[in-house]
C-alpha cells in the first residue's frame, strides 16, 4: 500500500471513526484504527465491538484530489497515536507506505514516523446489515430526538434494559422512551411517509451508542438513512456508517404508566420555572435527593423553595398562566424536573398532576409529542 | 448591614476573590468569604492562609452607582454557596440584608434566599504589611516573567524551598529563578529606577501564589505595586490586593550552575525546533523518562529522533542558522526541553552544550534575560 492524502482530510477521518474506538478495550486489535485504500478513496473503520464507525474519503470530491493512490491495500495502525501524529505533521500532505511485516512509514516535510502496523486480515468484520427496514429522517430531527430522550435512560446495570432508549415505529409515528424507573422521556415524530408500511417495536439503542451518534450527525436538513435489524442498527449519512448493537430484553412496557387524568393543570413558562427550580437546587444539593418543593400560591403563582439546615433556605415565585383543578403541594428531585424541562422545546408547558404521591406528566402546552413523566418524592 | 448592590459588579467580585478560597481548607472560617460595606463601598476578602486576596468595588465609579448603603456593617457567608447563587440572581441588582444571629436576606427579582452567616469578627486578620520595600512592574511584564519561571518549580515536597521562585533585587535589576534540580529557569528585568537603591535575595515565592497571581493580573502595561517583607509578599493592582506568604529556607545558589563556556554552540528557530521535538516525544512518552535525541548532522541540520520498540520510531530533520564548535550527540527529556522554549520569547535561539553529559544553556539568540538550563538524560 502506497498512497498520499491531504492532511486535513486525514485528520476529520480519523476523528470521526476514534469516537468508536475506547483504549480500555479487551480485544487489543480493536485499540486500532483499520485504513483501506484503492483508487476510489480511503474507508477508514473505528469499533469497541458495541460501536463500529466506517468513514469515507473519496479520492476526488468537488474537483479537489484528496488523496493519490499509487498501490492499493489496508493496514491497521495503534489509532492512539496515529491520530495524535497525524495532526501534528508539518506539511498539507502525507506520504504513508507500507512495507514488509506492516511496518508504515509516514512522510510529511522533514518529518518521518515508522509505525508497527497490524495485519488488516485480523480486523472483526463489520456487522452485515440486510437493508430491509429502511427509513430515514433529518439529521436535526435525529439530533433532537435524542437529546430529549437519552438523558433519561439508567447509568445503574440492574436492569440493563433500561440503559438503552426504546424505538418503535407503527403507522409511519416513530416512539422514543427512555426510563430509568423514577422517571420517563417520550418523544414521538412522524416520519416520510414511504416508510408508512414498515413497523417494528423493542428496538433498544444503547444511551452510550445515541450520544456517540448524536456528535456525529450534523444539524442540517440532510436526511440520515436509517436500517434496522434483529441485533443492529445503522446510521447512514454522506461519507459515514454508523452501526449500534441494540440491547437484548424487552424493554417494559410504559404506555400504561402515563396518566389519563389530571386533579391539577398548570400552564406556565418553561424557563421561568426552570431558572427557578435552577436557583433553588443550589441548597438543595447537600441535603438528601436533591429535593425541591413545589406549592400553588393562587391561580396567579406559585412558590419554589428548598431548605438546608446549614446552609439557608430559599423562595422562588414563579407566575402561572392558567391554573385548573384542585391546590397543590408537591416535591421532587430537582434535577430530574430541570432536565426534563430542558427537552421540552416550547416556550410554555402543561404539567398535569394527579396527587402529590403520583407521577405527574410535562407536556408542551399545545401537543403531546414530548411526554415527560416525573415520580414525586415523598416529604409531606 | 444593608445595602443593594449591582449583580454584575457583585459576580466580579466575589470570583476574584474565590481563587484564594479553598473548599479544603483546615479552618472552616476560610471557606467563606467577608464582606464589608460603609459610605465608599464594599471589601470582600478570601484567604486559605497561604494566599489572600482582597478586592474592592466602588461605591460610585465612572458615574455609574454600583452600590447604595443603608446600614454598613460585616458578615461572611459562605462561599461556595454564594458565589453561584449571585450568579444565578434573575435580577440586575441584590438587595442583601444581615439580621439577628447573622441570617442574611438576598432579594433579586422574585427570587428570596436567606442564608446562615458567620461572625465576621472571627475572621482572620490580613497580613500588615509595612509599605518600606516597594517596586513596581507593569502587568504585562509581570505575568510574563511568571509564566517563563514559575513552570520549572519542583512539585515534590522533598526540599520544600524548591517550590517556589527565587526572586532577588540587585542594582535596580529582578532577577526570578526557579529549578526542580532537573533544570532551572531564570529571567532578569530591569526594574522602575526610582528603585535602585531598594535590594533584596532569598524572597522565595511559592509557585502556585504566582500561578493564582498571574490569573488575576492584567496583560496591560498598568503598574503592578510590590510590597516585600520578610514572611510576606503584597501585590497591589486597581481595586486588588494579593498577598502570599513566603517560603522558609535558603534558596541555593544557582548562579553557579551556569556553564561559562561551550563546546558547542547552536542557533537556530525557536518553533521549528519546539515542533519537531513535539512530535518526536508523540513516540517517546511510553518509555522511561520522555527522552529525545539530538544529534547534529552536519552545520546546517540537525536530527531529533526517538525510539519507542512496541510503536515505531520517529526522525525529525530541522535547519540549524549557524553552529560552532564540535559535532555533538545529546538526549535529553522531551518535556522539559519543549516547557523551556515555550518560555523563550523570541523567533531564534542559542543552545550552548559543554558535552553530552553536562547541563546545557538555552538564551535568546540575541541578549541573556532568560536563561533556561537542562540536565541531559545519559543514554550512549
Amino acid at each position: 500500500m502506497k498512497f498520499k492524502i491531504n492532511r486535513n482530510q486525514l485528520i476529520q477521518g480519523v476523528q470521526g471513526v476514534m469516537k468508536a474506538i475506547s483504549s480500555r478495550t479487551t480485544i487489543p486489535i480493536l485499540t486500532g484504527v483499520k485504513m483501506t485504500v484503492d483508487s476510489g478513496g480511503m474507508t477508514l473503520t473505528g469499533s469497541d465491538s458495541d460501536i463500529s464507525i466506517e468513514r469515507f474519503i473519496p479520492a476526488e470530491e468537488n474537483g479537489e484530489i484528496n488523496l493519490e493512490v499509487q498501490t492499493p491495500g489496508s493496514i491497521i495502525l495503534q489509532a492512539r497515536y496515529f491520530s495524535e501524529i497525524v495532526k501534528k505533521l508539518p506539511d498539507e500532505t502525507v506520504e504513508i507506505e507500507v512495507g514488509e511485516r506492516f511496518e508504515t512509514q509516514m512522510r510529511s516535510g522533514a518529518s518521518e514516523f515508522s509505525l508497527i502496523g497490524l495485519d488488516p486480515e485480523e480486523y472483526p468484520r463489520l456487522p452485515q446489515v440486510e437493508e430491509q427496514n429502511v427509513f430515514s429522517i433529518q439529521g436535526d430531527l435525529l439530533k433532537m430526538m435524542i437529546r430529549q430522550t437519552v438523558f433519561a435512560v439508567s447509568t445503574s446495570e440492574t436492569r440493563p434494559i433500561l440503559t438503552g432508549v426504546n424505538w418503535s415505529l407503527e403507522d409511519g409515528q416513530l416512539t422514543c422512551v427512555a426510563t430509568d424507573s423514577h422517571r420517563l422521556a417520550q418523544r414521538t415524530v412522524k416520519i416520510n411517509s414511504n416508510a408508512t408500511e414498515l413497523s417494528f417495536r423493542n428496538v433498544v439503542i444503547p444511551g452510550k451508542s445515541l450520544n456517540e451518534l448524536s456528535k456525529i450527525v450534523e444539524d442540517s436538513e440532510e436526511l440520515v438513512q436509517i436500517v434496522v435489524t434483529n441485533n443492529q442498527i445503522l446510521f447512514k449519512t454522506k461519507n459515514t456508517l454508523f452501526f449500534s448493537r441494540l440491547l437484548d430484553g424487552n424493554f417494559p412496557d410504559t404506555s400504561k404508566l402515563l396518566p389519563g387524568d389530571s386533579k391539577t393543570t398548570l400552564v406556565l413558562g418553561t424557563k421561568e420555572l426552570l431558572q427557578a427550580i435552577d436557583r433553588a437546587s443550589l441548597l438543595a444539593r447537600e441535603g438528601r435527593n436533591n429535593v425541591v418543593k413545589l406549592v400553588t400560591l393562587n391561580e396567579n403563582e406559585l412558590e419554589i423553595s428548598s431548605n438546608s439546615p446549614e446552609i439557608g433556605k430559599v423562595f422562588e415565585h414563579v407566575a402561572i398562566t392558567s391554573m385548573v383543578g384542585e391546590e397543590l403541594k408537591i416535591s421532587f428531585n430537582a434535577k430530574y424536573m430541570m432536565e426534563a424541562l430542558k427537552a421540552m422545546d416550547c416556550s410554555e408547558i402543561k404539567i398535569l398532576f394527579t396527587g402529590a404521591m403520583r407521577p405527574f406528566l410535562i407536556e408542551p402546552q399545545s401537543g403531546d409529542s414530548i411526554k415527560q413523566l416525573i415520580l414525586p418524592v415523598r416529604t409531606y
